[in-house]
């Protein structure tokens, strides 16, 4: 087995076969270490790669397994965490010039989930600053770039993680989402980005944008490695209060690849929004299919997610003014510029202002909620256009000249606000070979049924699918 | 059956003499109607009387008896609602000059719920203005009045109420509690005060105090009555986004009289609290008596309960100014000065205070559910006081001299802020004949376990009940 082979594994793949010791977790860990090296100066996608730590846990792991012990499907397997995740004795930065020296004394829940399920944490990826902008062109740091065309941004905040994914440098990387972090990346970089119900995977130890709208997910290639990683870090965490006590299902064994009779509301107001026509055409096909394959299409109008942005807006900016203050007053000149321009709107809402934005926000759970008293998901495009370049301020679409920032999470805040489970899957690509991605979204804690539409979707797109030019440079 | 008889009957007692037509519902309300008129002078609990409208529901209810249909257990039983309740063509004033001639379109949920159920609406009842404070003394429609002695509040704000009730002018009456409004009133007045989960009960046509601390619920002078009049009015709304969708249980039946087993904690911060020291007596006499009959009672302590007072100020404040920022741009003049004074502060807290404020609650939330793992119930004082003359603007406790307003409301708000179900049961008197109450909090959705210790106890402790002093004025 080659490494470019052992890269382009799926961690269900590279679990299995670590676990018949076909290949050692050693090698494992050492091929994508080595891929990295000579991929990560092309993308700037890991800001910290964490190599002896790597190697030593792939040690232990293979001396476990000797013994006979497995600890699940990821044992071995190795992963990447946006660097807004704590590791404990492991620089994290935030993204941020503030943090550039910061070492945490504990780890985050999930990097305990992790190493409980056998997974080894091999580089801690790029972000947007403070995990708040859609680009990834971070100021401190340098861009990120995209796997697919490096003049472009693999979109943000989790950035370096869907690029790292995309680029085949590590099969799971985690990423944070509080208006589309996970997803738009997901979806401008090709792969899956899974936003899980609220409260299905625990903040404990991860730098917050927004209490109200923060989702923690993974970025992987396929929904069955979703899947896993979810069903690792999932459950409930006392340190973190809005923590669900609901079970965690295996996500994997609802991967049927059927969705015959599955109800599929196609959500008219983000077909509405400024779209590229490429993008349009390209989703709309990839609807059809899920009709071909046997479910029942229809389209579904709630005409108040025209109105998530807006609503957004108020909810992350005075939540993140909360989180912000201290350092605002102290250390304003360290934050780059165009997110310390998010600040001065928000510093100066009413909590009156919050709490109308909240009653909206409710409203608007309730009628997306209703919408799927009649539909089991409801879908759309990921992101209103493909991975712009690097450094553009606007884009065209519709004749109307829009800032590219809100324009790239415009359709997938609406699930940051409901809370309900959504999933970005890569679904075709432009003339020029950028990904587009479709949106996939259920009811609370329905992550199987979002996870099993997209898996279905793969399945029977697997002859479609593309490997990133960057993959030429190995 | 004379008309003294007939009004201190429980509603289920009624309900049952109804449907065995032992009384008719024109009876029933004629006899009410009667005790209201003679009553209401001295107290001055309702502030319309829906005498015809009433009589006319009662021959109606009669009709349908005479036809062998009965609705339910509350078929024929007169109801009173708080004057925040949309009575559609009724009066409805919301304790304020400004809505003194408002007459609703359309009626609340609870009222097209009690109509379902049979019951019949005799009368709106005094509330504090807006229900935004915890005396019911109201400079737009006078005080109402304590009818153990009518020197002293009934509590607030749903005064009218509980003082309809204790003084059996109406055996079910509709409540509102922010932070306090019905369960304090409950206690001062000896009466069941119940505020069920956040969410189980409508609030689509009720003037709001905050969206996030609001429930509605009954008073009530059994436990048993209040399990039917929340059974009538519970259950899912689409009109009020934040109603729950779980399914309403028979509350009455799970009324056994049977406690033994069930694990009581004692709230420590609740007795750390200024209390009276006849309220403490009671109280933990209460307790004991609880233990008597099986209980396994222990005590527990829940650090941060000490800080719901804060949290809910903000909290409440907020969402206040949400709901009446026009008003008082346009009408501050027509607003009562306790209740205008209580904006200034909360207008200029920011969004971020507001989020600090919600983080707490969040916190609390987890730490008194903790709490609820080891212990079935939380119990303590009501009200740390006993009814206090009407206009005396401050009580003396422990050596200190605090406001009465926060004092009367300062053990209920904690389970405004969880949302959790909560009811205040009569438990014993001053020397002065004051009724002083218990505070029963369940975890959520579990109404029908704070109901069945409350009815426990009220089993346990019949032979020691009173009846009013108002009661001799018939």
């Amino acid at each position: 087995m080659n490494e470019r082979e052992l890269c382009w594994m799926t961690a269900a793949e590279l679990g299995e076969r670590i676990a018949r010791r076909d290949v050692s977790p050693v090698e494992v860990i050492d091929a994508y270490l080595a891929r990295a090296e000579r991929l990560n100066p092309h993308l700037n996608s890991f800001l910290t790669v964490l190599a002896e730590p790597a190697r030593a846990a792939a040690r232990h792991a293979e001396q476990e397994l000797a013994r006979g012990e497995r600890r699940g499907p990821l044992h071995g397997v190795p992963v990447a965490l946006k660097d807004i995740v704590s590791t404990r004795g492991v620089r994290t930065t935030m993204g941020s010039k503030i943090f550039a020296d910061h070492v945490p004394t504990a780890d985050a829940t999930i990097v305990e989930r992790f190493r409980t399920a056998g997974a080894i944490v091999v580089a801690k990826a790029h972000t947007h600053e403070f995990a708040y902008g859609p680009t990834s062109n971070n100021p401190h740091y340098g861009p990120c770039r995209n796997p697919w065309d490096r003049q472009r941004v693999p979109g943000g905040s989790s950035g370096g993680s869907a690029a790292s994914v995309a680029a085949a440098m590590v099969p799971i990387a985690i990423g944070s989402d509080t208006g589309g972090s996970i997803r738009v990346p997901g979806a401008l970089c090709g792969i899956i980005g899974l936003k899980a119900t609220y409260g299905r995977v625990s903040r404990y130890g991860v730098f917050a944008v927004s209490w109200a709208l923060d989702h923690i997910g993974p970025l992987t290639r396929t929904a069955r490695d979703a899947a896993l990683a979810l069903g690792a870090i999932a459950g409930h965490d006392a340190r973190d209060p809005w923590s669900s006590r609901a079970p965690v299902p295996d996500y994997a064994a609802a991967l049927s690849g059927d969705v015959r009779g599955l109800r599929v509301g196609v959500l008219r107001e983000h077909f509405d929004e400024p779209l590229d026509d490429e993008v349009r055409r390209v989703v709309a096909a990839a609807v059809q299919r899920l009709a071909d394959l046997g479910a029942a299409v229809d389209e579904v109008s709630i005409p108040i997610a025209a109105y998530a942005r807006p609503i957004s807006n108020v909810i992350m900016g005075v939540d993140s003014v909360a989180v912000h203050r201290q350092l605002l007053r102290e250390r304003a000149a360290d934050y780059g510029a165009d997110v310390r321009q998010r600040f001065p709107v928000p510093v100066a809402l009413t909590g009156a202002d919050y709490v109308r934005a909240q009653q909206a926000r409710t409203r608007l759970i309730a009628d997306v909620g209703a919408a799927h008293e009649r539909f089991d998901v409801l879908v759309g495009p990921t992101a209103p256009i493909a991975a712009p370049p690097i450094g553009q301020a606007t884009v065209v679409l519709g004749g109307q000249e829009l800032p590219v920032p809100p324009t790239l999470a415009s359709l997938t805040r609406l699930s940051n606000l409901t809370g309900f489970p959504t999933v970005s899957v890569a679904c075709g690509y432009t003339a020029a070979g950028l990904p587009i991605g479709l949106q996939i979204a259920g009811r609370p804690l329905e992550e199987a049924t979002v996870l099993r539409v997209a898996d279905a979707y793969e399945r029977a797109t697997a002859d479609e699918r593309r490997r990133p030019p960057v993959d030429d440079l190995v």
